[in-house]
């Protein structure tokens, strides 16, 4: 089922880290039709190096979004390459000119085109992957009353500090390449090298020793590591690194705190909705340990963890048949209670 | 102690892999004496980025390794930049025609140098940390007869699939960089950027989740993380980056299967020695998962799993207290039923 792809221009926006980000353009998707009393709304924020078009495989009426039934709305992140982006912005928020947009001025773009633009009053359930489910907590957080319920797939609601370094070890790969000139390459002269060797240092962080050991990637149709590694050096090089470096500052300055004063547990304590929080059981930089740590904290939240050796990508839309049914069963069972 | 440090010459060595080492030369490190019946050997292969150097903090009268009653041999694994590298070899044996050198090749210099040059008869305890820790157990397969004991820490036989992924992802950092050049630049044109990425991206593989969310890195003086990731940089800058990426090599192609036609099961099955295997709980490339896997299939041998957050690092010589206590009480048992 095709989305309508939509473009709200929300004009000069200020920043919560400093600065503006001049004529941002937020880019979203809805799947279905917003019922009258404007809350059979389902947000799915997108994530790192995905569009509100990876999460096709989760909606359709085979699956719990069902867009008869709800109205699915997907915004996409700054910095994707579909919202505002180093990689098409005007100057001066061009390449490597681009600010930092945090995860909190992302929400409360989101929050605009929800409240101002389509009209939503309520949001039944905030769920996405990743740096989506980071968004998702940070919804919950900042507009308690909005947000009836939340699921949270392996992701955590601040990025912590192993997870920082991880992302510190992604950015210097692409940055030993001298072409990458710190942003201010040309269009026609991408540092190709560092983009390979990105995807290739992100792909054993992304996975676990038992995808590894047991020979997973063949269920991803790869024959070897090699051409597994290969792959992930193809897909980081169809990007814009200044895209990507831009994400990846919007991942790694993601701080739930910020929301309530500096305080990670208070934010996390005015959540109100009805949580599952479902970490991959091997997910290498959104653990489980802190996930779980996080949900301690949240007044009405489960922690489920997603049996899988799939490491972080035990939760990517679509990609492995069983992760995919436990995600909609559960995704189900909160619409339930929505 | 100051150790005596020697070479010996062994001339052309085949290689197990195809091809020959000239000229190969292997520096070794003695402390203690020989007892006469040759027999009070305890022997400490080096690990990446170490040499017999490193292991002074497990070597003296406090610790179980006490040179008065001890013979406590360490020799330098090729390509450490001390015996044969390609920083400092012949042609064609110089830096890029440096040719791979596998574990087992290692392990008959060492036999020879053990044999034929020290006259050592047995070896009470075989010992590593990290690729240490590979060559012990290589040793013990390849001459189940001499070793009688052996304690691996934080290793495994061979490097398992997940192991090889994250070492492809360090050379990728590495050769990001253009100056690399596949290995063929001037010495005095080293790849710096790609030496700081390799460290800065090996770092966060080296410790652990709860290393990073307790701060630890303030137990090692460093007051951030980016401080640790710039000393990882000047740690990886110091050396010759073609010695890196032989070791690499080395490590990657570990593979204990080759001493018994390509069965890891069979060569496991072929260790006589009382062996402690002793993986950190949070190892993130020689996982606690696989070294049981191993630890199961030898006759004689015990997991003890080192609980620490300090990951891979936990068996680094001398750097952490409990740890360091831990490993001298293990290698102290060991010792005395040897």
């Amino acid at each position: 089922m095709q989305p309508h792809v939509d473009t709200i221009h929300l004009g000069t926006l200020p920043l919560s880290q400093g600065g503006v980000l001049e004529d941002a353009k937020l880019v979203y998707a809805t799947w279905g039709r917003l019922n009258s009393a404007g809350t059979n709304v389902v947000l799915l924020p997108t994530y790192y190096t995905g569009t509100h078009d990876s999460y096709r495989p989760w909606i359709g009426s085979h699956s719990a979004l069902d867009p008869d039934r709800w109205f699915i709305i997907s915004p996409n992140l700054f910095g994707n390459g579909l919202s505002s982006s180093p990689s098409h912005a005007q100057t001066p928020a061009q390449r490597a000119g681009f600010p930092l947009v945090s995860i909190r001025d992302n929400i409360d773009a989101q929050h605009r085109l929800l409240t101002e633009h389509l009209g939503v009053k309520s949001v039944a359930l905030a769920m996405g992957w990743s740096l989506g489910a980071v968004q998702s907590m940070h919804w919950a957080a900042a507009y308690p009353a909005f947000i009836r319920t939340v699921f949270s797939i392996c992701g955590t609601a601040s990025c912590w500090p192993l997870n920082r370094a991880f992302l510190a070890s992604v950015r210097a790969a692409l940055a030993a390449d001298p072409a990458w000139m710190d942003g201010a390459y040309a269009h026609d002269a991408p540092p190709t090298r560092g983009l390979k060797a990105f995807g290739r240092v992100y792909c054993p962080w992304a996975y676990s020793s038992t995808f590894f050991r047991q020979a997973l990637y063949r269920t991803l149709g790869f024959d070897s590591i090699e051409a597994l590694l290969l792959a992930w050096e193809e897909e980081h090089l169809a990007w814009d690194a200044c895209d990507l470096m831009a994400m990846l500052k919007t991942w790694e300055h993601a701080d739930i705190g910020s929301l309530a004063g500096q305080s990670a547990s208070k934010a996390l304590a005015n959540i109100r909705a009805k949580t599952i929080i479902m970490p991959g059981s091997c997910d290498a930089y959104f653990t489980a340990e802190e996930a779980r740590i996080e949900g301690a904290l949240i007044p009405n939240a489960e922690v489920r963890v997603l049996d899988s050796p799939f490491g972080h990508c035990a939760g990517a839309p679509g990609r492995f048949e069983e992760e995919t049914r436990t995600i909609a069963m559960t995704a189900h069972a909160l619409l339930a209670m929505a």
